[in-house]
């Protein structure tokens, strides 16, 4: 049996590159960005005016000029225009691009206009007060949004802001995730007393979605032969296939004996944690993965977080997240020889700290509680007791 | 001038019910329950074998048995089977009902099968061991999930657990945000030296987007009978507009104008805060809302989360989001008579302290820091002067 640390080597070393693809920038928010976004000119393009008002050039305040003739009225979206002596000004708009005659602004709060001309109410005048300045925020060519990050409402702004209407992006793998047991009936359907509805492959979906990826779903009786046909036609067209439950010593699972036909080679069995004990991980030779989480849900949930989404940022090239850490709340005991994935319940407190709840389940089976949960604490493997206080990481997953 | 706790009361006095629908439950997802979901039978539905190994009667243990001979094989998704015996057994299957004749799991770990016979390998044995009872997790009629919170993944597991197949929704309110102002073109053509291109309307829709809702966008050039026409559409046929710019004094700002022609009621304009003090917030007599976050593009994001999405979580019936607090992990200094809020770059220490490091903008027009912040903090208005160390609320905002 493996560790969770070398498990998760296992399968980072499991890297590829999917390819890119590109796709129309409004539905690239939730993609990973496979270039870099440059600036296609100087942000702001132009001295732009950021207070509705007049537009002089500063020299006149030092000439001691109060009093300012308009000569026309400039709106945002309009050519530049010159002011051709230090008496007169531009009454102009928030947004509009200035001419090199002006540099400063005076907002119409400071100002009174009378018959064409704007009178000042203040004295105190800054040059270049009002004015966002050219290339303040970015040069022309400077790099606005790095490659190898998610496309985030933020650099949606800026794509939109440097004309990049197209975006390259990272492919996602091709996910197919897999049901299987004749135990199981649709969710529709009213199962007998023995029978249970299928869900593991719908939280799999529910999550898998929530970052982004669309994958497909497939429902396997147990059958040996169909099994094996189906899991073949897996192989050849997905990436990924997801398995939660049927890897165990049952008599009626096909699918660990169909695996093995089909030359997917085992890397791992089973990891030192729980709850997700019997993980098995393997590859087949043209390299599509097959993550086979225990069917437990809890165990499918944790492992997928655990593992799958980690390895999911690392082929799409998004660096390693930074590590959470929380306070337990309380004192907490376990003893078996495994590192503990504890559902916890997080608050901030009012001092900054992140504050972890234990969520006392059922064990790994229950899934209720998993709704009352907002991450999974990793306890240390080789310690069995944990006090209230003590730091450990936390995986933290999406409520939305 | 008003202040953001002000605001906020104002804004949120602005309450109304959009209604429900029915939605299958693999669309629920990011959709906030408008019901709640109940267990239409224990959870789990029969006494549940854990592990595969062999089904015995407790009693033959205390009776000193340690051979049991494999009556048949039951899987997953079988009638459970009786013994008649106690030195028989069923060899059993994960997933499996358990019969009433039997009450405890050995695994094929611990146990030697041969002939048809299994023998113990092990004497420490509990009765009810490796199963998961019978409604421990819930009975039937409980309620696993409570109306009023967003669908998770747990909660879809549960939905499709109990055969919820549909699942009744909040309805979103329909939103339009609109853009406004000659100066801006679109995103796939070039602007001239004094125009840019559009980016607000694209920002606020992907934010939009990452809480559920699909929002329409519309542009309005700088022209008094259009604006007020389309703006009447929209009042019309729409709950809620999000305007960015064009409410100001600038002479080419025709939507203040068109908006009390058309009986929207200012509630407020301007509020005691940087960025976005410009904000203005009116209401239709048909009930439908006008937020005009003022143009520049950190104040709209700030405006949008700080009061928009606000309102939208109150509307939709969702709780009150805990404060989140961090520690601010330099001095700041913000003399203005405003509250501040500050761009900030979270990471958790490992005391399991939430540390915000703020991000120096060139002021409130500078998107391209944007990409690089998790959070605003909120920086109070009666102080000036705030150390490293200190904590304070923070607005988080999603990345992904």
């Amino acid at each position: 049996m493996i560790t969770v640390e070398e498990a998760e080597l296992i399968i980072l070393a499991q890297l590829k590159d999917y390819g890119t693809e590109t796709v129309p920038f409004e539905l690239a928010p939730g993609r990973v960005l496979a270039e870099a976004i440059e600036a296609d000119r100087d942000l702001p393009p132009y001295n732009r005016v950021i207070m509705d008002g007049i537009a002089i050039a500063y020299k006149a305040i030092e000439q001691g000029i109060s009093t300012f003739k308009i000569k026309i009225t400039q709106a945002a979206g309009e050519q530049p225009i010159d002011i051709n002596d230090a008496n007169e000004c531009i009454e102009i708009m928030t947004g509009a691009a200035l001419s090199a005659s002006v540099d400063t602004i005076i907002r119409y709060e400071d100002l009174e206009i009378e018959n064409g001309t704007a009178r000042l109410l203040i004295t105190d005048i800054k040059q270049g007060q009002n004015i966002h300045q050219k290339g303040k925020d970015k040069k022309q060519g400077d790099i606005v949004a790095a490659a190898n990050q998610y496309v985030t409402p933020a650099i949606i702004s800026l794509a939109a802001s440097v004309g990049k209407a197209h975006l390259l992006v990272k492919k996602w793998p091709k996910v197919m995730i897999i049901s299987s047991g004749d135990e199981l009936v649709d969710v529709a359907d009213s199962p007998s007393d023995y029978q249970i509805r299928k869900s593991n492959n719908y939280t799999i979906k529910a999550v898998l979605k929530q970052h982004g990826l669309n994958a497909d779903m497939l429902h396997i009786p147990d059958d040996p032969e169909i099994t094996k046909q189906q899991l073949q036609n897996c192989l050849q067209s997905y990436d990924v296939i997801l398995l939660s439950g049927g890897i165990s010593m049952g008599k009626f699972d096909y699918i660990p004996q169909a695996l093995e036909e089909l030359q997917v080679k085992k890397l791992f069995h089973k990891v030192q944690q729980r709850p997700g004990k019997p993980f098995w991980f393997g590859r087949h030779d043209n390299g599509a993965l097959v993550f086979a989480f225990p069917g437990n849900p809890v165990a499918t949930f944790m492992c997928l977080h655990r593992y799958f989404l980690l390895w999911l940022d690392a082929v799409l090239g998004l660096p390693a997240k930074a590590h959470v850490y929380a306070q337990l709340a309380h004192d907490f005991i376990f003893t078996p020889p495994l590192k503990y994935f504890l559902q916890v319940k997080l608050n901030f407190t009012k001092q900054g700290i992140l504050s972890a709840q234990p969520v006392e389940g059922n064990g790994s089976g229950d899934f209720a509680n998993l709704a009352d949960t907002d991450a999974f604490m990793e306890l240390p493997l080789e310690r069995n007791e944990f006090k209230a206080g003590e730091v450990f990481k936390i995986r933290l997953f999406k409520s939305v």
